[in-house]
């Protein structure tokens, strides 16, 4: 996955962060590219972990405590949630949620790009 | 409370984590359901704590900080407040706060519906 | 487990907390017995995640650490393990390991006792 | 590194977490092979830290601190250091150090052996 997405982030012209994580958000795999910004470590695990704890994208976890949502502040939960594009839960063929990756060093919508290329090359 | 609450919510279809904390806002007992999301578990805790550190329910304190509302800022005090639905004090027979519940794991509206659950068996 | 855990505190005359962890350190349940010092509240999820994190229980990890032995200091890593008698792995019938389990209120001897209790009682 | 730091654990038999950091002690590269502990994820980081923040081995900082050294409690500073076996400073080819390599999951002497083959081959 993370060669994948290295690539994908190379292609984009992005020096990206990307974190793998498994399914109870622990570290799994973690590569920085030459030149990424240094925030973006935390980011990429942040963005991981949002997608791990609530088995959903980390941008979907905004819907729930955006202005006008009910969990108002529920971003503040888990020691910072990280509730932005670039994090996806990886499932198994069966579906089973197994992890999550995040990404950052691009626009959000680069990061989520990036992430999407690499769970796509998981799935093969 | 727990047994009560994760009867009602095994009703509902959903796998709660149920915290009850006492008056003083530190843990007094937990359940996490079988399939419940681990991000939820330190929801429930946090709208336990929300509730019992300011003796209402926790979508009541979005009340005091929700724009508009004099307390700018209110839900980051304490650590992190979680200000919606799922979190209810708990009152002896004669009134007294006694602790809090909280619950996450459903909507925020079903995590309300399982607190009350709760609460009402403990009055009984 | 809570339940054989608390029997056999009672049985003790200690009013101990009991924390169950899954494999991956997350909690499961938890119980605070009336009357428990609320510092062992910490220390029982402590327990616990230190053998979650090891597979090992509690005090094993001190073997490790203690005076002498290889890992200085290593007692300060993830955020703190608890390296005294108490927490002690849950495996299943195959051996293989799916949580934790750490107690804390008596003296360590006895929240020993008390977590073997418990743990028996699931195999049992 | 990683690649030829995880081919000498296969060697061995361990199952390790290997973390790479940068000259400024930031995580630039991290892997987990299957069945590594999960608390040895922590103490690889924090080994790589150690090496990285003093740029000597991370044993070689126990020697500051242990009993009758000089710097009592040097192990405390810096968030926790992990001063022992497995952690080492990388240096490019004019010596410059240009970062640090932690390992965890064997015994401390054969997670030095693992770093030191992760360093040799970047040397190679």
């Amino acid at each position: 996955m993370i060669v994948a997405g290295s690539a994908r982030a190379h292609d984009l012209g992005i020096a990206a962060n990307i974190a793998v994580l498994d399914a109870a958000a622990h570290l799994k795999a973690f590569a920085r590219m030459d030149g990424a910004m240094l925030g973006s470590i935390d980011l990429s695990i942040g963005k991981a972990r949002t997608s791990a704890l609530f088995q959903i994208s980390s941008e979907a976890v905004w819907d729930y405590c955006k202005p006008g949502a009910p969990a108002h502040n529920l971003e503040a939960s888990n020691g910072g949630l990280m509730p932005f594009p670039g994090g996806l839960p990886v499932a198994a063929a069966d579906g089973t949620i197994i992890g999550a990756i995040g990404v950052s060093g691009g626009a959000p919508s680069q990061d989520l790009d990036i992430a999407e290329a690499a769970v796509a090359a998981l799935i093969g």
